[in-house]
C-alpha cells in the first residue's frame, strides 16, 4: 500500500507532521482490504504494481481515466460531513471506463489541502475504500500533499481509475443502429456535475443553507440532496457484460454536459436520439432548482443528469433482459429513448 | 486524445467558457504527438486506451505513480512562468517508476485551477507534451477543471504515470550486497522538493525575489535556479536495462526525505550505505539555502536532494560501466557512495 503524505509545513511553523501518519495508519487496514491477487507487495512505495493477468485476457487493453470532484467538495465542506466524497470520486471514475466495457482493477487518489485534519482525511480515504472495496477495484496507491499557502483551507480531490478489458470485447457505440432502444439507468441526484448552477440557485438567489428543509425536497435537506453519492453503475454493467442474451453495444455515462453532450459520444454518425423525460423520474432536487432558477429544459438537460446517470443502447427486442438485469442487481431503470435515423443528435422530449 | 476541460464557470458570471476549449485546441497537436502504436483510437474520450504489447512483455507488470508538484508550483506564478512545470510533474512521476525497471508508456494530468488563462494553460500543458514526447511516453488523457471559488488565483498540478515492465525483470533492490558501489546521478536544483524550506529562507527570512541575483549564484537569479526542471534520468535508465553489462540491481529516487529516507526504501535489512558528500558538487543553490538558513548537515540532506537526484546500485567492479553509460546518455555521474554490512541505514560523511 503505496498511499503516502508529503507536508510542505515544518515543526518550526508549529504543525506536527506526524498527524499525517498517524491519521493515515487508522485507515490503511481498510485500503489493504481492496487488495486484489493480482497486487505484487509494494517495493519501497515508489510505485504501485498490477500484474496482468494474462489467463484473463488474452489481448488485454487498458483503459485509464482521471477525474476530481468539482464543486460538491464544497458542499461537503459546508455540510462538515466528508464521508461521501469518495464514494464520488471512485464512482465517477469507474462508471467511467466501465462504459467502454473495462472491469476496474485499480485506483489511486491525489488529495491536495491547505491544513490535514480529522476527521476529514480518514472519512475521505475510508469512503475512497470502500467505494472501491465494494467494486472489487484495489486502491493502488495515493498521494497527499499539504500546502498551506495554496489551499488555505481548502482541499480539492483526484482519483485516477485503471480497468483491463479484452479487446474483442471493447465497447465502441459502433454497432448501435435504428430501432435500438435507450435504456436510462436512474440516478438518485447531481452525482458530481453541476453544482456551480445548483449552488447559485439555492443558496445565492434562494437564500437556503444546507440545512434548508424546503417542502419540495419532502423532509430531505438541501444539504443531504446535494451530498447524495454518485451512483456506481457497475454492478449491473458487470451483469450485463456478463450476459450471453444482451448486445450491449453502447453505454454513456451522464456526467457534466448532459444527454446533449454524452450521449453523442457514443453513437455513430447515421443515427439521432429521442428521449421521453417522463420514463424516469425526476428527483426532487432537480425539480426544486430548475423552478427556483428559472432554468429552461435545455440548459437543465444540459448541466444536470435530470435522473438519468447512465444510457445503454441495447437492440429493441433485448429492452426486457436490459431491465431484467438492471432490476437484478438493484438499479431502477426503463426504456427512456429510441435511437432513430439521423446524425449523431439528442433531442429530449 | 481525451484531455478535457470542465468549467463550473457559466457565461452569466461574464466569463467566456469557450476560453477553454480555444486553448487546448493550440496544444492538441502537441499533445497528439505523443501517441504511441499501443493507442487505441478516442471512443467518445470517456477513457483513453492502451494496448498492452504482449511480444513485448510475456508477462507484463504495471507500475503507476500519482504526484504533484507541491509548492513549487507557487516559484512559477512569483515568476510567471509555467513552461517548465509541465516538465517537473512529468518528470517526477517517470523516475518514480522508472527506479522499479518500468518503462513508463502513458500520462494523464489534472489542472485545478481558480481562473483558466492563456499562456498558463498552454505552457503548462505544452510541458507536458513536450517531455512526454523526450520519454516517448504518451500523454493518454487529462482533466482540466476551472473552479473559482475553490482555487481563487492558484492552480495545482497532478500527474499520474503508468509504466510497464517484466515481471522477472522488476527491480527491487533485494539483491543489493555489502561491497556495492553506490552511483550518484547529479541534480540541477531541488527539482520538486524542498521548496517550503527554501522559500521560506530565501524570500522570508533574506528578503530575496524571485529576481535577486545574489553573488553566490554566479549570474542566476533565484528564481531561475529554483525553477530549473525536474530532471529526466529515463535515458541513462533505459541504456542501462538495456546493457547485458550491467546488473542494475536498484535505483533510488531521491525526493522529499533526500538520501535518508529514499535510499533505505530500495535496501535490504542487513545493509547500510555510507555517502560521501564531496563525490558530486553541491549546485549553487542548495549552498544558499544552507548558508542563509543557518541549516544543518543532517536537516539540508533530509529536505533536499543536495546535488544527488538519483542513486544506483551496482557490483562495484560494474561502477565504470555504469558511470560510462550515463556519461553516453548526458549524466553526470559519479561513484558517491558504498554499501556496508548494517540495518538498513543511510550516512553521509
Amino acid at each position: 500500500m503505496s498511499t503516502e503524505v508529503k507536508s510542505d509545513l515544518y515543526k518550526d511553523a508549529g504543525v506536527d507532521i506526524d498527524l499525517a501518519q498517524n491519521l493515515l495508519k487508522r485507515v490503511k487496514e481498510k485500503i489493504s482490504d481492496t487488495r486484489r491477487p493480482e497486487m505484487l507487495a509494494p517495493i519501497g512505495g515508489f510505485g504501485g504494481m498490477f500484474r496482468i493477468d494474462l489467463k484473463k485476457y488474452k489481448n488485454p487493453v487498458l483503459v485509464s481515466s482521471i477525474d476530481g470532484v468539482g464543486t460538491k467538495l464544497m458542499v461537503a465542506m459546508m455540510m462538515e460531513k466528508y464521508d461521501t466524497i469518495g464514494y464520488d470520486i471512485v464512482n465517477h471514475c469507474i462508471n467511467d471506463i466501465a462504459v467502454q466495457g473495462a472491469e476496474p482493477v485499480f485506483f489511486m487518489d491525489y488529495i491536495g489541502i491547505g491544513k490535514l485534519r480529522s476527521p476529514l482525511y480518514e472519512q475521505v480515504l475510508e469512503g475512497i475504500a470502500d467505494a472501491c472495496k465494494t467494486a472489487n477495484c484495489a486502491v493502488l496507491g495515493g498521494e497527499t500533499a499539504e500546502m498551506p499557502g495554496m489551499y488555505g483551507n481548502d482541499f480539492d480531490l483526484v482519483g485516477v481509475i485503471s480497468g483491463l478489458v479484452e479487446e474483442d470485447r471493447l465497447i465502441t457505440g459502433e454497432k448501435i443502429k435504428a430501432g435500438y432502444a435507450a435504456i436510462g439507468l436512474a440516478s438518485n441526484g447531481l452525482h458530481t456535475n453541476g453544482y456551480s448552477l445548483a449552488r447559485k440557485v439555492l443558496f445565492k438567489q434562494c437564500g437556503y443553507t444546507v440545512h434548508s428543509t424546503p417542502e419540495e425536497l419532502r423532509g430531505e435537506s438541501i444539504g443531504e440532496a446535494l451530498l447524495k453519492p454518485h451512483t456506481c453503475y457497475w454492478p449491473a454493467i458487470s451483469r450485463a457484460l456478463a450476459s450471453e442474451k444482451l448486445d450491449l453495444d453502447g453505454m454513456a455515462h451522464i456526467t457534466g454536459g448532459g444527454l446533449y453532450d454524452n450521449v453523442p459520444r457514443v453513437l455513430p454518425e447515421d443515427v439521432d436520439v429521442v428521449f421521453d423525460k417522463n420514463a424516469l423520474p425526476v428527483p426532487p432536487i432537480f425539480k426544486l432548482i430548475v423552478a427556483k432558477g428559472g432554468i429552461g429544459p435545455v440548459e437543465a438537460y444540459r448541466v444536470f443528469n435530470m435522473g438519468i446517470g447512465m444510457v445503454w443502447f441495447v437492440p429493441a427486442e433485448q429492452a426486457k433482459t436490459a431491465l431484467k438485469i438492471c432490476s437484478e442487481a438493484g438499479f431502477k431503470a426503463a426504456v427512456c429513448g429510441k435511437v432513430v435515423s439521423g446524425k449523431r443528435q439528442v433531442t429530449v422530449l
